[in-house]
Order: C-alpha cells, then sequence, then structure tokens
C-alpha cells in the first residue's frame, strides 16, 4: 500500500500531522508493507529566496493578525505539537522560502533518504534554535549530510535552481488536481484522501479501509497471454 | 500513477513484455507522472545458487520436453524479442538461480537505479554472451557497477544472503496475495491487473484506464481538520 503525503517544511500542521499519521502507522499490522512517499507543497510561493522573517511579524503583515494574536496561535500549535512528543519553539522562529528544500527532498527521494530528510527539515526548522533559512545554503548542506546525502550533490543542487525544480512543480499540479488546497494531504493508494492533522484515530481508520480495499485487480487484456510460471513458459510453437 | 511489474531475470516473456509496456508508456501521454517500479519473482527459488545449467538441459529434464522442442521455443521466443527490437540468444544461455538479483534490484530501488539495473540484467541474460550464473559474483558487480552502483556496497549485499532478502519474500508473498500465478505481472495503481506479455495496445488501453479513475479520492475525517493553506493555517485559539 503507497500513502502520499502532500507537505511544507513551514507548515506546523504538516509537522504535528505527520507525527499522528506515524502514531497510527507503528500501531497497523501491515505497517512494513506500508511505503510513504513525501510531495512537495509550498504554502508561499511567491517570497522571494531571501526573504526571511520572524514567524510573528509574517503572521500580523501577511493575515493582519495582532501579534498577540500570532503568538497565541503559536503558543497553541507548540501545546499540539508537545501532545504528540514533538519540540516546538513557540518563539524566535523564522518563515521564509522553502523551493530549494522540496527540490533537497527530491534528490533525497532518490536516493532512499526523503523520510530522513523531511524529519531532520520539520526538526530544524520548529524544534531548533538556528535557522533554516538564514544562512541557508551552509544549514541545508549540514542537515542533507545527517540525512545520509553527500555534500558534493547537495550544494550541487542548491546551485542549480533548475534541479528537481520540474519535480516540485509537478507535486504541486497533482495536489491541486486532487482537490487539495491546503496541507498535509495524505492519500492512500490514490484512492482515499485525508486532509490536515487528524487524530490518529482517524489515519488508523483510513489505513484499515484502504487495506481492506486492496483487491481484487480487475483483469486487462487476454487472459492467455504469454507469461512464465511454474510450469515454464507459454511458448507457441512456430509453424 | 504507479505501475508495479513483477518479474524474473529468467523469464523470457518479461524481458518482452518490458519492451511492450515500455512501447504503450512511451506513447502515452501522462508518462512524465507514471512512476514504474520492479518486483521480484522467482520462477525457480528452489535452484541452489550454484546449480547453473543451460536452458535446453534445465527445459528437458525439468518439464520433459525433447531437446528439439526445448530448442524450438527458444527459437520461438527469439523471434518474439526480435519483434520488438531486442537481442536473444536463442542457444547456449544459462539458467540459474536468481534471488540474489532480485536482492540487488531492492539494493537499486533505494538508489534511484533499479530501471537501470533490472534493463542491464535482462540484457545479459538474455543477449550476452557471458553468462550471468557462471561467475556470478563478479558478473552482477560488474553489471551493477554499470547501472551505477558503488561496488563496496554491491559486494557486501552479495556476500550477506540476509541483506534484501526479506524485501524480496515480501515481493513474493504480495504477488500471491495479488493473484499472480505467472510473470511478468503487471499492476496499475493497485486497480488494474495485466498478466502476461500482452501487446503494447493492451498496456496503453490499461494505462489510459488507470488515469480516467484517478480521482475524485473519497475523503476520510472531519472536513474541518486542521491545515494550513494560502489563508494561514487554522488555529485554535486557548482558551
Amino acid at each position: 500500500m503507497r500513502v502520499e503525503i502532500w507537505s511544507d517544511i513551514a507548515c506546523p500542521w504538516c509537522y504535528v500531522g505527520k507525527a499522528r499519521f506515524e502514531k497510527a502507522l507503528a500501531a497497523f499490522p501491515h505497517r512494513d508493507e506500508v511505503e510513504v512517499e513525501h510531495r512537495s507543497f509550498e504554502l508561499d510561493p511567491g517570497r522571494a529566496k531571501g526573504d526571511v522573517q520572524p514567524v510573528i511579524t509574517m503572521l500580523t503583515r501577511k493575515y493582519g493578525m495582532s501579534p498577540q494574536q500570532a503568538q497565541a496561535g503559536e503558543d497553541s500549535l507548540g501545546a499540539q505539537a508537545a501532545a504528540e512528543g514533538l519540540d516546538y519553539r513557540t518563539r524566535d522562529r523564522d518563515h521564509g522560502n522553502t523551493f530549494d528544500m522540496h527540490r533537497l527532498l527530491h534528490l533525497a527521494k532518490e536516493q532512499g533518504r526523503q523520510d530522513e530528510l523531511i524529519q531532520i527539515f520539520y526538526r530544524a526548522n520548529f524544534a531548533e534554535e538556528r535557522s533554516v533559512f538564514a544562512e541557508a545554503e551552509e544549514r541545508l548542506v549540514e542537515l542533507a549530510v545527517e540525512a545520509g546525502l553527500e555534500a558534493g550533490r547537495v550544494r550541487a543542487v542548491l546551485a542549480d535552481p533548475d534541479l528537481y525544480a520540474a519535480e516540485v512543480r509537478a507535486d504541486e499540479r497533482e495536489a491541486a488536481q486532487l482537490g487539495a488546497t491546503g496541507v498535509p494531504f495524505f492519500v492512500l493508494d490514490r484512492t482515499y484522501g485525508i486532509s490536515g492533522a487528524q487524530p490518529a484515530e482517524v489515519f488508523a481508520q483510513a489505513l484499515t479501509q484502504a487495506w481492506g480495499r486492496r483487491s481484487p485487480l480487475a483483469p486487462v487484456g487476454q487472459e492467455t497471454a504469454d507469461a512464465c510460471g511454474p510450469d515454464g513458459c507459454a511458448v507457441p510453437q512456430q509453424g
């Protein structure tokens, strides 16, 4: 079974939702047969790469909140994160463009390191003091190496904005086609869609439902096709 | 869209079927959004690792064919392969155990090199003079390096029969659960199943059918979940 998760590193509910999903997955009897794939979704694609702001400043300027409202929101998210056992700095976090992180997540996917890297990015963005947006290149290289990627390859991707850009855009187009307007957005076997950081019980139910409808497959084509099996290969004798 | 292909390197119809599938895929308008994954299926899992035989000898002993029948079968397969533009040695090919090749295909999958490696294995087994079964270790290292894998890692996998063994067995269990009794076996989005090396037109039809039913997703869970979107993150204010 395949689970695709659209998310953004700058999305607190993605960080929390991933933990809730993983709680359900850890208890799912068929967890070893579930593959998880992370897909790109930028919440703030219009922000220039170097445009870094404190989260509270971004919330007041972009959404017209008062600083008190913005801080109360961060405190509330911090409490939700804590309830899932996650560290969350409710003060002095930065906000910025996440395109380069998404490109690196596609590099990591090719190398079987995507889940490691997204978790390291989340932890760095939400729980660690050092910004992932300021002095981003050095910071991202350090984090990607921690996930098992090779520093030279990571630097090459960061230096060329075209690398993996098409993959990020394709993920975003696909999210729109599937009806996602926000993140996190979970898709199970391209059949069930789950919007948002729902309770672990909802993920557990969805995993069970998706598992239950996995078979039978609808056959396509002729029944007596050319194939090899335990009795050998069906071979038409030439005339 | 995801296509999973169960196959064995020792399966002539898998070699031919892959070419037919790829012909359909190359003409499919959404080909860039199709991911192909190769899954393990051994036709002759009971054969000991060092038990290497000429294909004709294997066919006569295992299936009771006459040497003439066996050779006619190989000639027929060679003609089918040629019709797809594939080289096929109809004489003096070897047969043997493919477990190690399947383990290496799982290593290659982790590194984004699986399709390269399986194609190189097929070519080596069906078209090249040098056996993939005799002096297998050196031969497999050479082929895996050609696919972009690192020689040291390949040797480590070959030296430890437990590495990626569980992944091969899990693929084989899953094939049985999905109803596959022979290979090649193609599964599109876990919805459509195609048995055997069907004509390219069948694959084209299946790709179109599977693409057409991709959406809409069935929603699971509450509609108003905690998520972030273009208007910010829904955050309950703490009371």
